[in-house]
């Protein structure tokens, strides 16, 4: 019985997931869900892009509650849009679908759209992206691909954060990629700080490389 | 129908932690459900306490996959087992009932309950513990009860990990603070880290104060 509901969300999520698709490629927009911890760096990652990206790009910000991330994003003069889940730990692509149904402004040529934090919820829901990234930071641990496989395992890239703090933590890179590896043989890992600049044009080149 | 779904799963699970409780006063144990992001530090803090706390213990450890924490506990020469919960996002009364029920050794005066790492889903689950443990780490930022406020308005207490970082992030106590109270004004806020050891006798302090 609980599996069937699953099996519906899940089928019915889908369902808007491909209406997101077909809305994305008829404007030509080349989409990335950014899915990671709470804290990971998310909203610094979008803001460090947004600097080196030559397109227009709009942001929408997941979070169960407040408008700080979609604030952030305005206050360093770019565009941004707040879905505010209630209580629901990961966006669907029903919420996807009303946002970019109702988008006046553009074109835009990218869309970043932020997930709410959480390891776990957004992993099987595909919000009609063209990409999805993972973020971990240094200080969540190097264990994370062993405890939360299924969301490394969906990754088309993986963005190691916080890369500076590498000395002021005890933190085993080998042990982080052999855990990636298990479940995501082809997924580049990038490693990033916001802090110093490392690794950020990477991260940016990576996005250049994939659009549509 | 999404609404009365969730109403009867919490209601089941609401009965199923009452049989906890009830287990857990007869045998005179006092349980603690520690809470937090996925790597803010809960498997350190429970080690940190067991080295300090002169008291027969039993750790609870919930993940989705892996027995990497439960490792560390009995490592570190004290009693742990694993619960891998599979998909969920956090541990139910019936889990904990379930261990709990077949657990043969003992006599225990305290259980710590380390659920899934997420911010969201455990909030509204209760175990049958006694006390609401939620970790927050320095590294997650500031804004967390901003954006999280369900599981920071449950707490007992609120441990702020991973204090030794200060000097290495932009961090504003007094901002996570406010936004503590806005939804809990009661739990203490302890200050803690696991490196340099700061905060985790006054850590220690508080569980000896709360127990039956």
């Amino acid at each position: 019985m609980k599996i069937k509901l699953n099996k519906d969300i899940l089928f019915k999520n889908n369902l808007n997931a491909q209406e997101v698709r077909q809305l994305l490629t008829e404007r030509g927009i080349t989409a990335f869900n950014l899915m990671a911890s709470p804290g990971a760096g998310k909203t610094s990652l979008i803001l460090s892009a947004l600097k080196l990206i030559n397109q227009r790009v709009l942001v929408i910000e997941g979070d169960i509650a407040s408008s700080i991330d979609t604030l952030k994003i305005k206050e360093g003069g770019f565009e941004a849009l707040q879905i505010n889940t209630g209580g629901s730990c990961h966006l669907t692509a029903s919420m996807i679908k009303k946002v970019i149904s109702e988008v006046k402004d553009g074109p835009y040529k990218l869309i970043f759209i932020e997930n709410v934090g959480n390891l776990v919820c957004p992993a099987p829901y595909d919000l009609g992206e063209n990409y999805k990234i993972v973020i971990s930071s240094l200080p969540e641990g190097d264990d994370k691909p062993y405890k939360y496989p299924k969301i490394f395992s969906v990754a088309d890239v993986i963005i190691l954060n916080k890369i500076d703090l590498i000395n002021s933590i005890d933190y085993n890179y080998e042990y982080f990629e052999k855990g990636v590896r298990a479940v995501n043989i082809k997924a580049p890992i990038i490693k990033t700080s916001c802090k110093t600049g490392e690794g950020l044009q990477g991260w940016v080149n990576w996005i250049y490389h994939s659009l549509n």
